[in-house]
C-alpha cells in the first residue's frame, strides 16, 4: 500500500525512551512523567483517561501520565519513573524501555454488560479479574465493576468471581488433608483474636498458615499488630519455611500474592465504603482458596455499630459463605458473634499487641472478653480434629492457653518469622478523655472508637491509638477517664483529641 | 481539658506551606507535590485515596498527592503546584497557602444509599451534584455515583438531577420569550448540522445562543469544528455581546460554566463508555436549562453503528426528554433521524468545516445529505416561530440557505466571535484506502470511521481525520479509493493507517 502523498506507510513507530529515575513516590498508582514534546507519543493525547504501557524484557507496567514542561526534569527522549516503578519493572536509570499507549482492556465490554443488568459468564468474569489483577483498569473502571456488581449479582457469579480471583496470583499447596484458617470480617476495634487462636491451634498440632491484611481504613490489621512482635513481610518461600518449622505463621499476605485482584478491588471498595455480602464472600474465600485452606471459621460480629447490624443480614451472608464454600471445597463455619462493643482494651498495633501478649502470658490483667472469644473460636477449629472427642474443643483450647503451650507456639512463630522492625512503644502524647457526668457505660460505638484511633495516627504510628479504660456496664464518676488517646505526631494527636471532644463514642446511661 | 502527660491540647495545627511552581501539567486532575517530611501533614497518610485541600483568600482547590523525596524539588515547608493550578487558585510562587487533609464529602452517604438501591430525594441529589461540581469527588467516587444511578433511576430522580445540575454554575437569561436551541446526541461522524442550522435560524431572526462541547472521545465536537472558522473560547460576557450583535453564536461552553457538574460526570462517563438514557437526558437538559433555552430540537440518530441502535430505545429516550422538558419548562421536540452511516464527507475539524462552508456557499460539490439534514432540522426550529405559517419551516430554511442569508449570518457570527487561532489546513500526510474488490458500498461503520479519524490525530491535529470518498450505494472498482486518511503526526497517522488496514469500516456487497 502506498500513501497518496507517495510515502510508503511507516511501520508502527518504535517507542523507545530512556529511563530517568525521579525522587517521587506516586503511592497507589503508577505514574510516569513525559515531556510535552516527547519523541514517542504526545502525552496530552493520552493523559486524560488512558494509561501508557512501559515494557522491558517481557515485563510491563501500566501508568498514568503527567506532562513535564522542563527539559531538565524529563527530556524529550526520556521517561521519568519512580524508584518503586523501576523495581517493579526490573530496570535502572539509563535503560531503554518501550513506551506505547495502553490498549483499553477488552474485558471492559463485559463490565458494560453488567452495568446494563446482564448476568456474566464465568469466562467474562475471568477476563475482568485477569485485567484487574494486571492493573489494566483505572480506579474509575474498577469502581464501575464494583458498583455494577453491587446492585445485582447471582450466586453463580459470586462463585465465578471467587474462582477467578483465586486463579490469578499464587496458589499454595501444603500436602496435608486439613489446613485450617480463620477470618474475621472486621469492624470491631481490638478484636485481635487471630494472634491468640493461631498459637492455640498450632500448639494442638493443626496446620494454620495464616496470611493477614494490613489496615486500609481501620486503625490496625492483624498484620500491623503482629508486626509489633515479629517481621511479617515474608515471601511465599519464607512463609513455607516458617510453617514447616512451626506448623503455622501469621504473616502479611502482601508479598505472598494470593488473589491480587482482590487487593485491587479492596483498594477501591474501602475508600468508597462499599462492602456487599457478595463481594465480601468472594474476597475472603478467594484468598482462602488460593492459600490452600480446607476448613475455615468465619467470625461475623453483629451489632448496632458493627459492619453487620442485624441477625437477618448476618444469616444471609452465612448462607452465601456456605454455598460458595461447598462448591470450591472449603468447609466453612460462620460464627455470629457479639459485635456490640470493642473487644479487649487497646486499639492500634502496639496497644493491641500488649493485650494479646497478656492473654498468652495468662496475666491477671489480660482482657477477659478477648481471651474468652479467642478460646471459643479456637475451640471451633479444634473440633475439626478427628482425633479430638466431640465437644472437647473449647476445653482443649483453654488447656493449651492456660498451660502456656499456646504462648510457646507464638514464641516459636515469632522467632521463625524474624525480628520486628518496629519499636514497640505506646505514643508519647496522651490524653485521658473524662466522663462528662456520673453514670454507667451504656454503649461504646465501634465505628467512632476506630475513627479516633486512626485519627490519632494508627497504624502509621504503631504506638498511636486508643486504650479503653472502661467497659460497657462499668459505673463511672464525672471526670473519671473513659479512655486514653495515644499519639506520636502532634497534628494527628491533636485531630483525634478534637474529634473525641466532639463525640467520644461512649454513651452513658 | 489537659492531656495525661500534662500538655494542654494544641489547637489544630495551622497548615501553611509556601508555593513552589512546578513545570508539570497534571491534566484532568489537580495534583500537588509534598515532601515526605512535609511540616504540615504526613502525605503518606493521605495519599492513598483522599485529597488535600489547598486554600488561599477564600478560594480552594482539592488535589491528589504525590510525594517528593528530593528537597531540591519540594522542600519540607513547600507545596508544589502546576501552573494551571496556580491560576485556578489565584496565587503565585512564593505565596503562603493553607493545606489540610480534605474531608470526605458527606454527600457520599447518599451515593451509598443509591448503591443500596434506595431512591434519592431532590435534596440528596443536590448535595451530591454540589460536591461533584466543586471537584470534591475522586474519579472513583464519581464513577460509583454514575454506575449506581445507571442501574436504576426514577423519572423524578432524573428531574432532580437535571435541576440540581442546572442550579450549580452559571445561569443565562436573555429577556426574550423564545430562545431556541438544538442538540445532537452524537455518534455520527461528520454530522455537523449545528453550524448550518444556527446561521439559518439566526438569519430568520430567532435567538439561538449556542454553546457546544469539544470532543472527549470523538474526532471532533462542534466547538472544535467551529474553532477552525472563529474563536470559540468566549466568556459569558463575550458570548452575550456576540448574541446581542448577531442574534446567535456558536461557542465552546467551557468558559461559560453552564452545568459544571455535568462536565465532571461526562469526563468519567465517556472513558467508561457508559451512556444511559437517564444520564443523557439530565446532562443535555441541565445545560439547556442553564443556558436559558425555551425550545429545543434534539437530533437522535438511530442506526446499527450509532449510539442508539433501535427505534424502541430511541422512543424511550424521547419520552424521557418530553417528561423532563415539560417539568422544567423547555418545549422539547425529539427527531429520530437516520443514523445508518456518516453524514457529509469530512470527519475531523478542518475537513468538517470545509463541508459546512461548502453547504453555506451553495457549492455544487457540497455534501447533499448534510445540506438536507440541516434544512430539515432548521425547518423544525423555524416552525416554532408563531409568525411563520404552519408547514412553511423547511421551505423557509431552504430559502435562507439558497439566498446566502444563512452564509451572511455565519460570517457575522465569525466576525463577532473573533479570528480562529487555528491554521485551517488538512493534514499533510495522506493515505488513500482502496476497495479490496469490485462491488457496491453496503454500509459504513460510524464507530469505526470515528475511531480511525481520532487515531489519525483529530481533534488534537485539527487537519487530521477521514475524508469519505464513497457513500453507501456507490459502486466501486477494486483499488479505487474508499476514503483518505489525513494526518500530521507521524505516529498517529501510522496508527490510523494500520488500523484501517485491519478494518476499514466499509462493507462492500
Amino acid at each position: 500500500m502506498r500513501t497518496a502523498s507517495g510515502d510508503t506507510i511507516p511501520g508502527r513507530i518504535a517507542g523507545k525512551l530512556r529511563i530517568k529515575s525521579l525522587p517521587i513516590d506516586t503511592l497507589r498508582e503508577n505514574v510516569v512523567f513525559l515531556s510535552r514534546h516527547c519523541h514517542v507519543l504526545r502525552p496530552q493525547r493520552h493523559g486524560g483517561s488512558r494509561k501508557v504501557e512501559v515494557t522491558s524484557a517481557g515485563r510491563s507496567l501500566l501508568a498514568s501520565i503527567l506532562i513535564s514542561d522542563d527539559p531538565a526534569f524529563v527530556g524529550d527522549d526520556e521517561i521519568g519513573l519512580s524508584e518503586p516503578a523501576l523495581g517493579r519493572l526490573g530496570v535502572r536509570a539509563g535503560d531503554m524501555v518501550d513506551v506505547a499507549p495502553a490498549q483499553s482492556p477488552s474485558s471492559l465490554e463485559h463490565v458494560r454488560e453488567k452495568i446494563r443488568g446482564e448476568t456474566l459468564s464465568p469466562q467474562s468474569i475471568a477476563l475482568i479479574v485477569g485485567d484487574i489483577a494486571a492493573h489494566r483498569y483505572s480506579d474509575m473502571e474498577v469502581a464501575a465493576f464494583l458498583i455494577a456488581s453491587a446492585s445485582f449479582m447471582t450466586a453463580d457469579e459470586v462463585l465465578s468471581l471467587t474462582r477467578a480471583m483465586a486463579n490469578v496470583g499464587a496458589r499454595l499447596a501444603w500436602g496435608r488433608d486439613m489446613i485450617v484458617d480463620k477470618h474475621c470480617i472486621g469492624g470491631i476495634p481490638g478484636n485481635r483474636t487471630t494472634m491468640i487462636v493461631a498459637p492455640i491451634v498450632v500448639a494442638h498440632g493443626l496446620l494454620m498458615p495464616k496470611t493477614s491484611s494490613r489496615a486500609i481504613t481501620s486503625p490496625a490489621g492483624t498484620a500491623d499488630t503482629m508486626e509489633v512482635l515479629a517481621r511479617v513481610d515474608l515471601s511465599a518461600d519464607e512463609m513455607r519455611a516458617v510453617v514447616e518449622t512451626c506448623g503455622g505463621c501469621i504473616v502479611w499476605g502482601g508479598h505472598v500474592n494470593l488473589s491480587p485482584a482482590d487487593d485491587v478491588l479492596i483498594s477501591v471498595e474501602r475508600p468508597l465504603g462499599v462492602d456487599t455480602p457478595e463481594q465480601m464472600v468472594a474476597s475472603i474465600l478467594s484468598k482462602k482458596l488460593a492459600a490452600g485452606a480446607t476448613h475455615l471459621v468465619v467470625d461475623l460480629p453483629v451489632g448496632p455499630t458493627a459492619k453487620i447490624r442485624t441477625t437477618d443480614h448476618a444469616q444471609r451472608i452465612r448462607k452465601l459463605f456456605e454455598f460458595i464454600g461447598a462448591r470450591i471445597g472449603i468447609a466453612v463455619e460462620v460464627l455470629l458473634t457479639d459485635g456490640s462493643a470493642p473487644i479487649g482494651r487497646g486499639v492500634g498495633p502496639v496497644l493491641e499487641a500488649r493485650d494479646v501478649l497478656n492473654v498468652l502470658k495468662g496475666d491477671a490483667d489480660a482482657p477477659p472478653d478477648l481471651r474468652e472469644k479467642a478460646i471459643m473460636v479456637a475451640g471451633r477449629l479444634l473440633e475439626l480434629d478427628p482425633e479430638l472427642r466431640g465437644g472437647r474443643g473449647v476445653a482443649r483450647a483453654r488447656e493449651l492457653l492456660e498451660s502456656r503451650q499456646a504462648r510457646k507456639a507464638m514464641e516459636r512463630m515469632v522467632e521463625a518469622q524474624g525480628p520486628s522492625p518496629i519499636v514497640a512503644r505506646t505514643g508519647s502524647r496522651t490524653l485521658d478523655v473524662p466522663a462528662p457526668r456520673d453514670g454507667e457505660v451504656g454503649a461504646i460505638d465501634c465505628y467512632r472508637i476506630a475513627s479516633l484511633a486512626r485519627l490519632a495516627g494508627a497504624p502509621t504510628d504503631p504506638g498511636a491509638g486508643i486504650d479503653l479504660l472502661k467497659r460497657v456496664g462499668d459505673p463511672v464518676r464525672k471526670g473519671e477517664p473513659l479512655f486514653r488517646i495515644h499519639g506520636e505526631d502532634a497534628a494527628d494527636f491533636s485531630a483525634s483529641c478534637d474529634a473525641a471532644g466532639e463525640a467520644s463514642g461512649f454513651v452513658l446511661r
